[in-house]
């Protein structure tokens, strides 16, 4: 079972006051990025693995999708989620990714933001999403970049000479990261990325886009520290399509 | 025009003593991962971009390739080649691959050992591939990994605290990076991982597989060093195959 963190009060609280918890899709600086990679919405039927609030599966909606079903592990949330929607084609359902079940041959698209580094075992995952959707159906995904991952102790460190560089090491060695992040204990799982892409392939997904997201101009004139992630890839984006 | 390193004569005498230079292959700790990623060699026509001393060249034809195509830029390099070489069905070209052309659908194997970062324009050399193979071709290359090559001083640092990291900065600055390596001054070119599949993408080839190298436990256990590759990813292998 997936820990638990974002039904921990303090953590939930911290989230809480994060842009893209209070503004939503247009507060997270990849989402541009992001949904350049989706497919047309009209029709769609979605899945959003790790919904949080439920503001991508109300805009999927106002896009034009027929029907999202937002999942999440963290009661809190989807209590807000819930709260916040008023559409009864959107649905939400308490689900731990790392036990996740689908229909099968239900959906046209599975989407996630920065929820599959949580879960331990992606090749059972990306199985049950891949049973899950129709032929030429899209699979479209962000990540915390397994460089930004992988570090055995993550956080920009200043040398001698003045760099400010990510210190990278133990990137071979996936599995279980545990850090400080809002509160003690937060664990995610790293993958290469490789492993990430190559397990999408072998279970018949084509990759379609590979975005390794970083600010724009506009986006660091407006927040002028986001200019670090000029220096190291902070999210994976990935956009897979089914093969029919 | 690409900087011709290889036949600065204190580069070529300190290259020609690596391993994979003078046993071939077998001396190139990725080789057996990269060859993993091969399709069957027989009756294929291949091209080699960067073939060096010929090494591949030759191992293809053993493995039972048609006619090979060998291509380098470096005049000391290739009249080794032509020197260890006595197969009428291998020949041997110079030539510049940031100038390269070949004919239109005349291969099924595109190959390239750690040659295309030093190419100032993927984008034109993946075209140029593209049209010279025919549909349900491989292109199979490995490169120097972006995180490899990214850094403004790519080198390990030990910090206070112990630990040995590899200082990741810049990774979004594409373009040139002027390192120091046998000789001073050896230019190469820096792609993000994101850029050089999305451009394989662009051009119709299917991303078959992506591996990050690592060191196998015999290796290490062969060369103790080469543990260290364990805490950074050094080399890119991709299989891509043009569709159909």
């Amino acid at each position: 079972m997936a820990q638990n963190i974002y039904d921990d009060p303090t953590f939930f609280e911290a989230y809480a006051k994060f842009r893209r918890s209070a503004i939503g899709l247009d507060g997270a600086p990849e989402w541009a990025a992001l949904r350049a990679m989706l497919p047309p919405m009209a029709g769609r039927r979605v899945v959003d693995l790790g919904c949080g609030y439920g503001w991508f599966c109300r805009w999927a909606r106002e896009a034009g999708a027929a029907q999202v079903l937002g999942l999440d592990l963290s009661g809190r949330m989807l209590a807000k989620a819930r709260a916040d929607t008023a559409d009864p084609a959107i649905r939400y359902q308490r689900t731990d990714l790392d036990r996740l079940e689908l229909p099968s041959a239900t959906f046209d698209l599975a989407f996630s933001s920065l929820a599959l580094h949580y879960v331990a075992d992606f090749d059972r995952l990306v199985r049950v999403v891949r049973q899950a959707l129709v032929p030429g159906a899209r699979f479209v995904f962000s990540i915390e970049h397994p460089m930004f991952m992988a570090p055995s102790r993550p956080g920009w460190v200043t040398l001698a000479d003045g760099r400010r560089v990510w210190p990278l090491d133990a990137y071979h060695r996936e599995g279980e990261r545990t850090t400080d992040w809002l509160v003690e204990g937060v664990v995610k799982h790293h993958r290469t990325l490789g492993t990430t892409l190559n397990t999408l392939i072998g279970q018949g997904f084509a990759i379609r886009r590979v975005e390794e997201w970083s600010p724009t101009p506009d986006q660091i004139a407006a927040i002028p520290e986001i200019s670090q992630e000029l220096d190291r890839p902070i999210f994976l984006l990935v956009a897979a399509e089914l093969g029919v």
